[in-house]
């Protein structure tokens, strides 16, 4: 039990929500995850979500009076100065207020921020990344989502977060993006890309493991199938997921000469699920691409704090928003 | 005649340089400008700057201990904390300790900056930005520059500027580029990449007014002559413009995607002399790269301050990093 000040840290995620109480040196106190459940709407979502904190603080034994501030991962695109989720296709959500809601039902501040920056900035307070001046972090999944942490805060547009480094082409004229525009590297890297290639191999006859293991079927192609795929020795896959590698590598190595970040994080379930062979092939494809007086001058790294980056990160970020820092 | 502090900017370029001397409201009280004679040597080249600031202060009737900073926009790799140009090609200079000499000659502090960085600032304080959250200048000449503005600082590296947007790769395997990669848009689009092109079309018979203008020499083919090329209807030019044009809009558009600008400013000898094809083409590519969900949240504007935007950025950043600004 803990009688200082707490902070809550939030993730806000498409299937799952988890709520984390650390202490004023961030050390965890309690916490809950359930599941999402956004079609039940924006009213039950926030009323969800607040149930989500009160158990685990009830988890963390600390009262409601004790928190200095929350702090939420979410979904784009937001308002970052109003709060307010604009509009999540995941969940099925339109313009829910969802810092006034805690701030209300917690009493205290509340700062929201994208959900790829929280995980970022996880990354450079408390994980692969700490103290780093530049922070460029990429995770590729469902899409390929970026982030950028300069000299302490998060990088941010006008009114929403930035760094949309999957939509940045790698192929002229390349494969339709789900953004509309064509060749963007989230079109031809992302786990959804490599998943549907892999499966149209393994249709061809060239990724017997895979086959039989999802059946060809799309949700079955999960980062985990894929890296039995590859482990069992289904070499069409690995050349697939090799591939994607290089050209996230493509993207990185444009961004570095863009940002000069001291520190590239490679997260997300894919690069959890074969660290090696990713880190490998984009640290490889970056020193490919970046500009010769570049190279030496940052270290491309896994992430470390997984799941926790996100929930991690917005807690951290709003200490130092609500404390006047960033 | 002023009595109160003045700022001094100063523009080394590789043919020539400019000091300027402002008020405190930046207000031009006096200029000089010379030749820069780099293969001279980094001793006679440091004295030839210091000798231009005194003509400068000579013109505007102002003494040295009114001057209260000085800002210099120089080409790269520097180290900025140190004030150094690194290696400068462009002069054939090593290791110019630039900022202790002008410090020693002149009782003042002193501030270096990337000189395309200083431009981009001159634009933002006092150009076609003016006071945007976020400006993301891009100026096409021997290569493509780039640099940007957020919050009021120029973004930069550890130790040198960034925003090498002219190093993005826009054609995979493409031309070879100077910095030793493929594909860059610099190695396609810069002034040089066109100029080239440009006679090319014109020995083959398909730009007879350059032909006429340049005898095929390749200094010739500057940005005034194929601005000329295309007025007399060397339609073969137009398209190359246009073509390049449409890279650095691919380019433009992917910067756009990290950094979410208000103002992305196009400037250089080139936009200068065609500006509206310039604007509208780079215009368009970039309309047609971005995320949709970016559209309307920033314009793309010509640079206004011409050569004076370096000189003018350099004193004004000068003044916010002494003064503990930025």
């Amino acid at each position: 039990m803990s009688t200082g000040p707490v902070w809550i840290g939030f993730d806000l995620g498409a299937t799952k929500m988890l709520a984390k109480v650390f202490d004023d040196d961030f050390k965890e106190l309690g916490s809950k995850r359930r599941r999402t459940k956004g079609h039940e709407g924006v009213e039950a979502g926030l009323e969800r979500i607040v149930e989500t904190i009160e158990a685990a603080l009830k988890d963390a034994k600390i009262e409601k009076e004790q928190i200095a501030g929350i702090g939420l991962g979410c979904p784009g695109p937001l308002d970052l100065d109003k709060g307010i989720l604009l509009n999540t296709p995941n969940l099925g959500w339109q313009n829910a207020p969802i810092r006034k809601e805690l701030e209300k039902a917690f009493g205290c501040p509340a700062v929201i921020a994208n959900d790829v920056d929280s995980g970022v900035y996880g990354e450079f307070r408390f994980g692969a990344a700490k103290g780093a001046r530049c922070v460029l972090g990429v995770f590729p999944g469902t899409g390929i989502g970026g982030g950028c942490v300069y000299e302490g805060r998060i990088l941010r547009g006008r009114r929403s977060s930035i760094l949309e480094i999957g939509h940045m082409q790698v192929i002229p004229d390349g494969p339709l993006c789900g953004c509309g525009r064509r060749g963007c590297v989230e079109a031809v890297a992302s786990r959804l890309a490599i998943a549907s290639a892999a499966l149209a191999a393994a249709y061809r006859g060239e990724a017997p493991h895979l086959r039989k293991t999802t059946e060809l079927k799309l949700e079955e192609a999960r980062s985990t199938a894929l890296a039995d795929s590859v482990a069992a020795g289904d070499k069409a896959v690995e050349a697939i997921v090799r591939q994607a590698a290089r050209w996230i590598g493509v993207a990185v190595g444009n961004a570095v000469n863009l940002l000069g970040p001291d520190v590239v994080v490679l997260g997300g379930g894919l690069v959890e699920a074969l660290p090696k062979l990713f880190l490998e092939e984009v640290s490889r494809s970056v020193e490919e691409r970046v500009m010769p007086s570049f190279l030496g001058t940052f270290s491309v790294v896994a992430a470390k704090l997984g799941d926790d980056a996100t929930v991690q990160g917005a807690a951290g970020w709003a200490r130092e928003v609500i404390q006047g820092r960033a």
